[in-house]
């Protein structure tokens, strides 16, 4: 298709797309004139994909053409890695902080606790700590009394979201899904976070029993007790 | 204090701050002169509020304007809900497309089966739809076959995070609280996320073996036996 149809097929703006193809977060198309360029499918997907980590992932430019060239290589050994490695949100090479370098040790606390075998080279432990840091400056450590919890709820998501992309068919499959999967699926979690909260916030700023009797007193047959009297929660689906 | 002490103690150089200032994300200080004011310690904890919405949650000026109107609210009524509003991350108002009704659907499906009690203006819902069409527009809807163990998970995430909100004194600190938890801890909950599936991503692709007993035969004795091995999770901490 030429450039016109690719941009109709995809939403995204002639300019715009010359613009990623510049960038060289787009692959060439084929030349069938020394001025006009034909595109296929793979250049349909691959604008959603860079609109996918502009929009939801709202990632630096320079971010996304580093993730797909380690997408693009055709060397599969530790290309997942590779690939994902600089979505850990990492910003500079800077040595660490005295205060940093503390966090880290916590950090390497809590995947000593889980059994997580990490690289050394992995970004995420100093991405995990550079986070622990802050909320330590905001003065609500607090709010990270529960990381056993969180860490064992990453533990449930992750293997979710790798049982998903295992059923892919082919290595670069494989690897996008997986670049999706983390860009994406940060958003994904964000919003489903959201909604949990606004469901659970009555439970502990108490307006529970007004709101739930001012909408339909009869209610309470129909839909399961308020958490609150049921004690600890049981396993759903 | 005046504005280079505010500086120094934040680290945010003098003109960031009266952009700061002018943009009204930060409040005036005292007047102590026509052209002198003072600062104090609520200024610097603001300030490090800013810096990591802007940094850690990366936001657009405008909303951090938008959250702080509702921190500084002095009506308590509903006013953690006006405050993490808009930070659900929908971006516009426009009219939902088919597509989007349809996402809608699914959603609203998902929230039923979870019974959980969501305020129909909330923005959580537009937001979770807009999210799960960008994985069907990038044809990796299969990477949500596992969304109710995601919402499980969220709903774990979400009752030790209010748990943490919850020990706060006053009403001010909750609010703020819940906005460093919602922002910081999307980022918490991301870097957790990467670390799991560094952890996990042996199991489902195979370098498990090679890799545990290239780097230490004797290694099987002292560590858990590798998940595979050892089927379906117990509980941990």
């Amino acid at each position: 298709m030429r450039v016109a149809e690719l941009s109709r097929r995809t939403g995204v703006p002639v300019p715009t797309i010359k613009f990623y193809l510049r960038e060289g977060v787009l692959p060439p198309g084929e030349l069938t004139s020394p001025n006009q360029a034909s595109y296929d499918e793979g250049h349909v997907r691959r604008l959603r994909l860079v609109r996918a980590m502009l929009e939801v992932g709202r990632l630096p430019i320079a971010t996304i053409r580093e993730v797909l060239r380690e997408v693009d290589d055709k060397d599969l050994h530790g290309r997942l890695g590779r690939t994902l490695y600089p979505l850990a949100g990492v910003k500079e090479n800077e040595p660490a902080s005295p205060a940093l370098a503390a966090a880290m040790t916590d950090v390497d606390a809590l995947i000593a606790r889980w059994g997580w075998r990490i690289d050394p080279v992995s970004p995420g432990r100093r991405r995990l700590a550079e986070v622990m840091l802050t909320f330590r400056e905001l003065d609500v450590a607090y709010l990270m009394t529960e990381i056993d919890r969180y860490a064992q709820a990453a533990e449930m998501i992750a293997e979710s979201d790798l049982r998903g992309i295992a059923t892919e068919r082919t290595a670069d499959d494989v690897v996008t899904g997986a670049v999706i999967g983390t860009v994406v699926g940060d958003a994904l979690q964000a919003a489903l976070r959201r909604l949990a909260h606004e469901h659970t916030s009555p439970r502990f700023f108490g307006e529970d029993a007004d709101a739930g009797a001012a909408r339909n007193p009869a209610d309470g047959e129909s839909r399961p007790e308020p958490r609150s009297k049921r004690g600890p929660r049981p396993g759903r689906p």
